[in-house]
């Protein structure tokens, strides 16, 4: 083959989100050797001209860093945010057609990358909460994945951080309006945005161009409003924590499994307050033994994982160990 | 005064709406001599110098079909959606400096009009229910009008013909995920889309370009599927009714009067089903004694009457008379 042997064989993983992309490369036993970032990769947000460019560019980019010659790439496994539908997967796969690449590339949902990077390559469930909310679940036959939620902005994203925040707003609105108790979110918002009285909130909400986002990075003043002992606050939370269970528990019928892995992923996540309520009301709610994991390495990684297993390489426990080590500065480990 | 007797003054009246401005001319006995029509003048969603030639237009053009002159007007009083603030009016305001109306000119906003229509300008509440949610509200000495609601779809609207078909939309989704209740609402959305499957709707609510107007169009579904005994339908119903109820209750504590009209507008109103769910609920929950209007006049109407009261005119039961007369068409009256 080529003079390749198999210590010299390279696996690429790339975890494609709505900003940035992210890419590394690695050989069979877990050793990364090379990483590379690019923006965004999401096919229905750029133009595909673009996506290709970049996409082009991450890997050759990442193969110069490390040296790597075409013939010792095995997969390159591409996980992309808005890469749901096979004619998705279709209009990536056309941007690599007649470059050394063509069929090395393997295509799949970002939201694989992320439940890889929590359970290494095994069956579960990944519950996403960010600016929106999904949960994606994989069986032990890998077919038929699960999804539920991730409906958007308007019809969905129930739990996620643009729950929490438009809550907030509609909350601190209803109370203006003496249709609401009062709640510390008023004072707390009109801070955040610097304005004299509640009211001038709407063109701020209404005339930006990045609305979702901005409402979804209020609900860390909820959090802090909670802690506060805010009683409005704390029933927002409790709302988008028990829709957030509702998600799960929907995932978890379908998979019709004795015991779950959940890995938590998403912004919402990284909030000490609102992991903590949300584990507290999904085991109170469920029979099945669920193992929730926080990933210790990030998507890209779980993007790597699953090119190694489509050689079919077993994700052993010196491949787990390797790819934790990297991903942890020596510091963390005295 | 240039010869003009008190039986050849003239009022005009204008309601600016989202989509089309009305616009009558009638004497001070409440005679509607003359109509004209033309699109939006909200000056927040068309560029001023649409709205300047629009508004001019419409004047001019009811003066002459109705062959009155200048100086027999009296009080042009506009009623303009999107003129909220002084510096909205100023704005419209400016678009007459220099003609010969530029004193004649009284503008308010197009719920007042709404209001008058079913008031005949004495004081109360008017609840418009559309795509959107509003409650305004004029006390006896008419100075600091209430306003409840209407913060817009990301904000409030709740109760209004958006809130009932976006919960509609969340509830087939999340009934279609497993974590909400089945519902007729699912074959008859799909039918009426004109889709095989519930998700093809995603692209069809995000890719409309009007997606407020489609959503609140979505509220007669929610009824008929209702009327067909659907729980989901009658739970999304209730919760609008209720939360239609909190913006009148809110109003009317901020107004403190002893007896109170309430004036229903908007298309939702329009269905008896939603109408008839809303006066029992608001009955049952109020002290306050309550006079439900459905008005008989359009709002342009209204706006006529305002420009009236403008000149001290009361509005007597004649000119009420007169005024139900015009828009009864004679068939009705057998």
């Amino acid at each position: 083959m080529n003079g390749i042997t198999d210590s010299s064989k390279r696996w690429i993983g790339i975890d494609g989100g709505g900003t940035k992309t992210s890419c590394v490369i690695g050989d069979r036993n877990g050793h990364i050797l090379g990483a590379s970032l690019t923006a965004s990769s999401n096919i229905h947000s750029n133009s595909h001209h673009h996506v290709k460019e970049r996409l082009l560019h991450l890997i050759i980019d990442v193969m110069q860093k490390t040296d790597v010659s075409y013939d010792q790439i095995e997969v390159i496994q591409m996980c992309l945010s808005g890469c749901d539908r096979e004619s998705d997967k279709h209009t990536v796969r056309q941007f690599f057609q007649g470059t050394e690449f063509e069929k090395k590339i393997s295509i799949a949902n970002d939201a694989i990358a992320a439940l890889y990077a929590g359970t290494a390559g095994a069956p579960g469930i990944v519950l996403i909460a960010g600016t929106g909310s999904i949960a994606y679940g994989l069986s032990k036959d890998e077919n038929n994945p699960v999804r539920i939620g991730g409906w958007g902005y308007l019809l969905g994203d129930e739990g996620s951080g643009y729950h929490i925040g438009q809550m907030a707003l509609k909350s601190v609105l209803k109370s203006f309006d003496g249709r609401g108790s009062n709640t510390l979110l008023t004072t707390m918002l009109m801070e955040h945005f610097e304005i004299q009285n509640i009211q001038e909130i709407i063109p701020i909400i209404y005339g930006d161009q990045f609305t979702r986002t901005l409402i979804g990075s209020l609900a860390e003043i909820v959090m802090k409003a909670d802690e506060s002992g805010d009683t409005v606050a704390k029933n927002i939370l409790k709302q988008a924590v028990l829709e957030k269970c509702l998600i799960v528990k929907a995932a978890i019928n379908q998979m019709d499994e004795e015991e779950m892995s959940i890995v938590l992923h998403g912004g919402l996540f990284s909030n000490d307050r609102y992991k903590k309520m949300f584990c507290i009301q999904l085991n109170s709610e469920m029979n099945t033994k669920l193992n929730i994991i926080n990933p210790d390495i990030p998507p890209v990684a779980g993007a790597y994982i699953l090119a190694l297993k489509q050689s079919n390489i077993p994700i052993s426990q010196k491949v787990k160990n390797q790819l934790r080590e990297h991903y942890q500065p020596a510091a963390d480990r005295c």
